[in-house]
């Protein structure tokens, strides 16, 4: 299991972890070649059979497991009235993923994916970070280590989301942080705010920047985030690790890898990001991050859906990758 | 099943066949703003759940069958050397999909769909267009008829694909005598021609053109489609009389059912587009029948491979639909 001793250390883990591997890349190309299309006619699917047989370190990889972890947390800044649901929706919302009654649900069953969710101490709220630190090191590093010992080794891929009332303001706060612009440019109507809410939401991470200038990108998860967002970080690298390759979900889950973007970018080149929110801020984020979404769909619920969605698109690329016949096998004259 | 008398009969069918049931639209937007989730937060998985409740007719609807249709033809165009691959392929390609070798086989056994694959006369090509007409009346009736009778009245939703070496060029000279331009505008790589083979394509269409000017929209179909043209628009207004939403693909079977929206758009009301081609006729395509794709990802295969694609999105979309908890039932504050 992965340990993680102290935030200063995070950056330095990138030359450490695994990096893809680029022969099975070169092999996976030349068998996409051979198979009974024009070179490149697959696109994006194409694409998405190379990056997992990197990650996967095998020419043919398959997805025998699919894993999917909603991380969920409750968060001291809806004392600034950042969010128009109440903050007992986050444990509501527990229990209905729980009972299988929500988005992600549906989309990990028809997708083929193992949901497990887990609440990071949805009684205790991270402070308020407009007057202090939301998170210590100690809680942050205890998060990430709770994200980490969650991931499946066993699994193929990693689906990531989270779930908690307020947290579309903590994913502006740390965009801002990290990648520069004003509050404005990142916040959007997260679940449901209306101008009022939005300004709401600009004020606080206004004031949250202003007392939390300086830091470095790991520093600023701990004053800024929330435990939900260091849960993913920790799951991103503990995937890393095992070079299973992670599909994000949209702003809020972004946003939160985003810090270990910042740390070291090679910290997410195994992930995936699922699909482009319409919560404005993502595309910025995006942007910033240099990668895009595998769909475009007009989604912002969170909950790890838009990557689950995206899971659907992965497993048909590797359909076609690994059950194409070649053109020798099928008799079929190249061009 | 459905008869064709004429071609001059095609377009007065939009007034007969049935219309979308707006009262089932409406039970599923009630149901979709019921659903545990931020109303709208699903995008476009809402947009889908609720075109299939008002094809389908019900506020739940359900795919138990998914049916894909690939037809397949050769074309006499073939002589102006249109396509670098012989057109042998055309049948080499068709004993692929029934070995189960090629992409759209693999796709619809990953998002479940029942697949089956139609040659048309591939033995007897219809006749170059720079000559004389592709086919005739009697001919595109035929063929349509067969596309007509391909459809299964228990499906819930119909993928349609095509495979026939040339017909890239047959797709854009479709576009061009249906929606204006010139043939350079709607004319690409295709399977993969150079510049010399796009040249040959332009002019092999500019000469049809010239040669078949002031048609309506059913007799271009037969002046300059070929069989699977023309058995794809069977097959559209087949399913439309039974309610079946359809799924077309990229660009070449997008061309065939441009056909029935220039005799009236009504009659592609029940369609969906799985994808935006690569190919660059296919987005101008797109905005002439007004519709936006589910997916755009680059690829450029035709076989119904987008729309097979897309099937999966469907499903998704339906899904979370029917899956759901409501707020009332799940115990979740509503905001």
């Amino acid at each position: 299991m992965m340990e993680f001793q102290s935030l200063a250390e995070i950056a330095s883990l990138a030359a450490q972890l695994p990096e893809a591997d680029e022969a099975a890349r070169a092999a996976a190309l030349a068998r996409q070649n051979s198979l009974t299309k024009p070179p490149g006619s697959l696109g994006r699917l194409e694409e998405l059979a190379l990056f997992m047989a990197a990650w996967r370190g095998t020419a043919r990889p398959t997805i025998a497991r699919a894993q999917a972890l909603v991380f969920a947390g409750n968060h001291g800044i809806c004392a600034q009235g950042v969010n128009p649901y109440p903050q007992a929706v986050t444990a509501q919302m527990v229990a209905n993923f729980e009972h299988g009654g929500a988005a992600i649900n549906q989309l990990c069953r028809v997708n083929g994916a193992e949901l497990s969710v887990i609440a990071l101490d949805l009684d205790q709220p991270t402070a308020d970070f407009t007057a202090g630190p939301a998170m210590t090191e100690a809680e942050t590093l205890a998060a990430m280590a709770r994200g980490a010992a969650a991931v499946d080794p066993e699994a193929d891929v990693l689906i990531l989301g989270e779930m908690g009332i307020g947290n579309s303001t903590i994913a502006a706060a740390l965009a801002t942080a990290l990648f520069g612009g004003t509050a404005a440019d990142w916040v959007g109507p997260g679940t449901g705010s209306d101008a009022e809410g939005i300004a709401r939401k600009i004020s606080a991470i206004e004031r949250g920047l202003a007392r939390h200038a300086g830091l470095d990108a790991m520093q600023t998860l701990a004053a800024l985030g929330g435990r939900e967002q260091a849960a993913i970080c920790g799951a991103v690298l503990a995937a890393r690790a095992l070079r299973i390759p992670v599909i994000l979900d949209g702003f809020i889950c972004t946003a939160a890898a985003a810090t270990l973007h910042a740390a070291d970018p090679r910290l997410l080149a195994h992930c995936l990001v699922g699909h482009a929110s319409a919560e404005p801020g993502h595309r910025r984020l995006l942007a910033a991050l240099d990668k895009r979404a595998v769909l475009e769909f007009d989604m912002r619920l969170g909950e790890g859906s838009g990557a689950a969605l995206a899971l659907g698109i992965l497993r048909a690329a590797l359909a076609c990758h690994n059950g194409m016949a070649t053109f020798a096998e099928a008799g079929v004259s190249d061009a």
